[in-house]
C-alpha cells in the first residue's frame, strides 16, 4: 500500500492506495490526529479534486503553470537548424512567451519521414532558450532517452500517441521533471486522467494536461479541438490544463480563433507552433504561425485573459538586450 | 435553370444553377456587360463565398446578425407559463439580449415526454418579447405549422434533428422569415451548408448557421461543442454563424466557459438557455443559467468581444421602464 | 393514459403508459385476473422485450420478416425507368429476393441533385413487383405523400435523415403499413428504439429496424456499418432487424463481405442495391451489385444462414414463367 | 536508400525507398533485366498490394496464417494460474484452436489494476501450449522485454495502445518473430498500415493485422467492432487480417455473433477470449467464452468458412491423448 500526502488549507491529507483488504474506515477514524476518513469515489485518485482541491501550481524557475498567469509556450514543430530556433525563440520571447517548444524526436506516422535531429536538436533548443530567457519543452518518445533529455529539457512532453504507453508513463513518474501529458486522439477524459495517475503514482506530481484535438468525422480541420475538455478537467482535477490548437486544427487561419477560444474557456496555457519563416518549415509549416501573427494573437489573448481574471505577460522591453528573468513582468 | 443575383462592391453577380448542358462559358463571357464568368467549385453555391464574399447581414427590425454586434439570444428551453417567460424575458433584456428564445413545439426523443404548449406557448413568447423590446426565435417542426408560427416568431429555428428534413427545408425556403439552421448532430460542415443551400435555393437568403454540438465518444458533456466549425464556416460561407453552448454541453457549470470561447472564436451570436428559476424548469433545467449567471456572463463576453473587434450591447437603463428600441445602445 | 396489449405464451400483457401520477402498483396487483405488475425499466416501452419477449413477426402476404427466413430485399437505389426496374426485378426475384426496393422520392444532400420520379416511379415499382411476385418497399419523405404512397408500397421506409422527424413518425404510427425504420447516421440504439416507440405508440406495431451504417472517422467506406447493432437490438427488442450494407459501405467490392457478415451476425433480412446495369445508374451506381453478383451472394448467404439456423429461399424455377406466390418455396 | 525484394509469379520485384533525389525512372528502366519501373502511389509501400499482390502467408511450424485455413486463436485474457491456462488450453485445442493467447504483461488503464504475472506467466503459457500442440501469442509492452519474451512466445502482439509507439515498432521490426499488430482505438486504416510499414521496413515481413474495435459514440458495446476494415485491408494490403471480437464488444452474448460475422467478412483468423471458468477470471471475465460456448461457435464458424471457400480445422480426436502435429487435420 502506498501513502501519498498533500496539504490543503491548514490541514494535511493522506491518500492510501492499494492493499487487498478493504480499509477499516472506522479503525482509521479513531486514530489520534485523524479528523475524517473517506473513500475517493473516482478511479483517478491523486489526480482528483477529492484528494486535493487546491490547484496544482507547476513551478519551474520563475514560471508558474496553473496560477494567475496564462503561460504562452511557442516554437517550431521540429528543431531544424540553429538559425531557425534562434530566430523563432527571439520572436516568441518578445511576444511574451515563457516556454520554447521544439521537437527533436518526432513521432511520425511514416517511417520514411524526417524523424528529428535527436540530441543535436536538443542542444540547439537549450541554447536558444537560455539566450532569450525561456524554458524548454520537448517530446520524450522512449525510456532510453530519459536521462539524456533531462539535461536539456525543462518539461518533458508525452505525445498523444504515447498517452497509454504505460511503460513510459511509469518511468517518467520517477523522474524530477514536470510532464506535459497530451491527450490521446480518442482518449476519454477519464483515461487521460488515469494516465496522469500513472505518472503521479510514481511520485511525480507535476503533470500538465494538454488538450490537442480528438478524432471525429470532420475533415476541414486535422482533428477536432475539444475545448469542452477544459472545464471538464478543471472540475475533476487540480492539475493545470493547457491547449495546443496548432496540432488540433492543422491550418494556420484557424489557429488564432481556437487559441483565443482556449483562453476564454479557461486554459492555463497555450502551446503554439511558431516558425520564423513557415514557408520553409520541414514539418507542419502550414500550421505554424509567423512571428507577427503570434504577436498579434498574444495581444488579443491579453484582452481575453482579463475577462477570466487571468493575466498574460508581455515580453521584455525591445531595447533591453538580454531578457530579464528577475521579477514578474507586468502587462 | 435558376438565376440568383447578388451585389458585391460596385458590381453585380449572377449565379446560374441547373440545366442539363454544360454552360458555354465562352459564349457567356462574350455577352455585353459581362466582366467574367467562372464555375463555383463547391457543391453549396449560394451559401459559398464564391457566390458572395461580403458577409450576409440578417436584419430584423434594428437588430443585425452578422455585423459588428455579437447578438445575445436567450430564454427558456421550453415555454412553460406566462410568469416563467415574462420574468426570464425581463432578465435577459436587462442583461443585453436582443432575441428571446423559447420552444413551443419540442422535438423530444421520447413520445411520452412533454411536447410543448403549441400555439398557446407562442402567444406567451410573443407577448413577453413585445413587452421587453425583444425579437423571438422558436423551432418549427412541421410544414403544417409554418403559417401559424410566422404570426408570432421573428426567426424560425430548424432543429438539429430536422437539418436534413428536406421537405421542411424546401418550404421554409419560400417563406419570408430568417431561418436559424442548427447543425445536425453528426453533420459535416458541407452537409450543413448544403441544407442552407436548400433554403437559399428556394429564395430565402436569410440563413443563420447555428453550431450546437456534435456527437463524439465523450460522456462528461451531452454533446461535444465543435467551435472549430466557427472559423471553418466563416472561411467557406458568407452566412452568419452563432453558437448554442447550452444544448451542446448540457451542464450549467460548463456553459459560461464555452459561451466565452464561442465569442473568442468569432461567433456572430450566442443562443443561451436562461430560466428565471432553473430548479423548477420542466425541460433541461440543469442546462439553464439563472438570470444573474447570464448577466455576469454577458459582462465577460463584452470584454472578449473587444479582442475580436466586435461589440456586445448592454441592456436598457434599469430605471427606463419600457425598453427603448430607438437607436443603438452603447456598451 | 394509453393501454397497449400483447400476448405472450398463454397470457395477456397490458402496458399502461402515461399519466401524471405514479401508478399504485399495489392497487393494480390486487385487481381480479392480475397475475403480476411491474414497471418497464427502459425508456422504450412497447419496443422492449420487457413488454413482449416473443419476436415480432411482420407478415405481408406470404412473407414473414423476423421468422425463420432471412428475407432478401433488393432493387435499384432510385426508380429511373420501366426497363430498369423490370429487368432488375426479374433478376432479383430469380435469385430469391422477396421484396423489391426502389426510391421514388430521394433525400439528396444537394437541392440540385435528381430528386426521384415521384408517383410515376411508384407505379413502375408496383408493376414490376406484381409481375415478378414481389412486395415493395420505398421511402416516405413527408406526411403529404402518405396516402398516395400507400397505394403502391407494401413497406414504408423512413430514411436515416428522418429518423427523428417526429411529426412524420407520429403520422406513420397511425397508418396500416409496416415501417422500415433506418437508423440515423449517429443515432444511439436507444434513440433508434425511441423512434420505433413513436411509431408503435401510435398503434402501428409493425416496425422493422434497419442498420445502415454510422458516421465515424473512417474514409475508405462511406459510413461504418455497425453490425454490433444486430445483437444489441436483438437483446433489447422483439422487433426484427435487417441490414443495408449498400448505403453503409458505398463501394461494390465491400458489399458482399458485409452482407455475408450481416447474416452471420443474425440479421432478419438484407436490403441490397441491385441494378441490372450498374454502370448506367443515375444514382449510387458504384454501390449497386449487378444481377450475377447478387445471385452469387445469395448462394453464399444460403450457406451462412444454416450456421445460424435460418433459411434463405431460392427463387422460383427458371422455366416456370410467372413466379408462383402460392406456398413456400423450399431451398 | 533501402532496397526490399519480393517475388510475384515468376518475376522478382525490388522496392527502393528513401533517398533525397527523385529516382530517374528512365535510367532505371533501361538497366539490363529490368522489365518495368513504377512509383508506389500510397504511403505504405511494403505493406501495399502495389509492392506485392500475392497474400503474405505467415508460417509458424505447420500453421499458416493468411492461407486457406481460418485460424482460431483462443485463451484467457490474462495468465492467472497454471490450472487456468492448462484447462483452457486443453479445451480450445479440442475445439480446433491452433494458437493459445494469454497476457503476461497487461496494459491496464489504471496503475492500480492487476498488471500481469510477467515472465512467470509466460512460462505457464508456453508449457500449456506445448502440452496441447498449440502455438502462443502474447503482448509485448516494452523493448526491454523483447529478448526474454521471444523465448516463450511464437507471435508477439503489439496492443492497440502501442500501435503508434514507434520506438517499439522499430525494435520488433528487427526481431525474428511474427507480429500481431492490433489496430489503435481510433486509427485509420492508413495509419494502421503505416505502423505495419514501420515493422516491415526494419526487415520483419510477418505482420498480422488485427481489428479489435474502434471508439464510437456507442455504449452498449465496449468498442465498435469495425468489420468494414476486413475487406478494406484486404483490398489495400497483402498482409493477413484477423479479428478480435472479445475486446471489441466486451459482453459475452455478443461475441459469437461478431465472431461469425468476422469469418463471413473474410477474416484470416479469430482471436477469442476463452476461460475455463469465466466467473472466476481476474480480468475481463464478462467477455470470456466458456469452453462449450467456444466449441459451439467453432462449429458454426466451420459452416460459414465454407461460404467463403475457407476451412477451419477440427481439433485432434478426443481419445488421441497428445495432439498430433503431423499432417493436416481435416474438418
Amino acid at each position: 500500500m502506498a501513502i501519498h500526502e498533500t496539504r490543503s488549507g491548514g490541514s494535511r491529507a493522506l491518500c492510501a492506495i492499494g492493499g487487498h483488504t478493504k480499509p477499516a474506515i472506522e479503525e482509521l477514524v479513531s486514530l489520534p490526529g485523524v479528523e475524517s476518513v473517506r473513500p475517493i469515489p473516482v478511479p483517478f485518485k491523486l489526480a482528483s479534486r477529492h484528494f486535493q482541491d487546491e490547484p496544482t501550481l507547476v513551478r519551474i524557475g520563475d514560471v508558474v503553470i496553473g496560477g494567475d498567469e496564462v503561460v504562452l509556450m511557442a516554437g517550431p514543430c521540429a528543431v531544424e537548424s540553429e538559425e531557425q530556433v534562434m530566430k523563432t525563440a527571439e520572436a516568441v520571447a518578445a511576444a511574451g512567451a515563457k516556454i520554447l517548444r521544439g521537437g527533436a524526436f518526432k513521432p511520425r506516422t511514416s517511417p520514411y519521414s524526417f524523424q528529428g535531429l535527436g540530441e543535436e536538436g536538443l542542444k540547439i533548443l537549450r541554447a536558444a532558450a537560455d539566450r532569450f530567457g525561456l524554458l524548454t519543452v520537448s517530446e520524450l518518445m522512449e525510456v532510453a532517452h530519459l536521462e539524456m533529455m533531462s539535461q536539456y529539457v525543462d518539461i518533458l512532453q508525452i505525445g498523444a500517441r504515447n498517452m497509454q504507453n504505460f511503460s513510459l508513463l511509469k518511468e517518467v513518474g520517477k523522474c524530477g521533471r514536470p510532464i506535459l501529458l497530451k491527450r490521446g486522439i480518442a482518449a476519454t477524459v477519464d483515461e487521460w486522467l488515469m494516465s496522469a495517475e500513472y505518472v503521479m503514482s510514481g511520485g511525480n506530481r507535476d503533470v500538465i494536461m494538454c488538450e490537442r484535438g480528438i478524432r471525429s468525422f470532420q475533415t476541414y480541420t486535422r482533428n477536432t479541438l475539444d475545448l469542452n475538455a477544459v472545464p471538464v478537467v478543471r472540475q475533476l482535477s487540480h492539475l493545470p490544463i493547457i491547449v495546443d490548437p496548432s496540432h488540433a486544427v492543422g491550418y494556420r487561419d484557424k489557429i488564432a480563433p481556437m487559441a483565443r477560444a482556449s483562453v476564454a474557456a479557461g486554459a492555463d496555457g497555450i502551446l503554439i507552433e511558431v516558425h520564423y519563416d513557415p514557408e520553409t518549415a520541414l514539418c507542419d509549416g502550414p500550421q505554424s504561425l509567423a512571428p507577427d501573427e503570434f504577436a498579434s494573437l498574444a495581444d488579443q489573448l491579453r484582452i481575453i485573459a482579463q475577462a477570466v481574471d487571468r493575466v498574460i505577460m508581455t515580453g521584455p522591453p525591445p531595447a533591453g538586450g538580454a531578457p530579464s528573468s528577475d521579477g514578474p513582468k507586468s502587462s
